[in-house]
């Protein structure tokens, strides 16, 4: 099936994960919001998120997330289908992943409007 | 001996830390410098710390840590001493502040200059 767009989507290999990156982008509570959905549904599509913020708002959260190696993205046609990196996250930082899902309980509950995609 | 301030300095308790406050600060190259370098050497006080910047942007990075709740701050006389709050921090986080210490090492260096107040 074509691809959703010519641009590749580049991701950073797990050896090159940066911690502080990862940080800083898990520091925002849509991002988290958005790691706390695919934790605990993966396979999901961009347009199944956040009705309450822009897409373009929506693209610039995942981009961040996917450049910090947080999320994996691939396009099936035209929808942009998202999972997080878990097992190399936990591979790489262990116990990170989990602290943080463990911490944004009773902070950010997942979207559970979400569209499955897959 | 009096203290340096008339104001209080304010630290979130062992049970109020926020994982994402403490992700965010420790998100930027200098505060990750002056954590590394209090790990490697407590107790130091603000004045050996970052030569490299002005004294304001340095107590506002200082301040940050303490509001996160990473450092402890005391005041002797004129001289504001900091502690990393790591078995707090353990406690709360297991793993975060290693795993933070692990990952800093060829990315920044504690200061060497730093002047040792107590």
């Amino acid at each position: 099936m074509a691809s959703r767009t010519s641009s590749p989507l580049v991701h950073p290999d797990m050896n090159g994960l940066d911690l502080f990156k990862i940080m800083s982008a898990l520091a925002d509570e849509t991002r988290l919001t958005i790691v706390v959905t695919l934790a605990a549904s993966p396979g999901l599509a961009c347009s199944g998120f956040a009705r309450d913020v822009t897409p373009s708002v929506l693209t610039r959260h995942f981009r961040v997330l996917r450049e910090a190696g947080v999320i994996r993205q691939h396009d099936v046609g035209t929808r942009r289908i998202n999972t997080l990196r878990k097992e190399e996250l936990d591979h790489r930082f262990p116990g990170l992943i989990d602290l943080v899902l463990k911490e944004s309980i009773g902070r950010v509950a997942p979207y559970t409007t979400a569209d499955r995609a897959c």
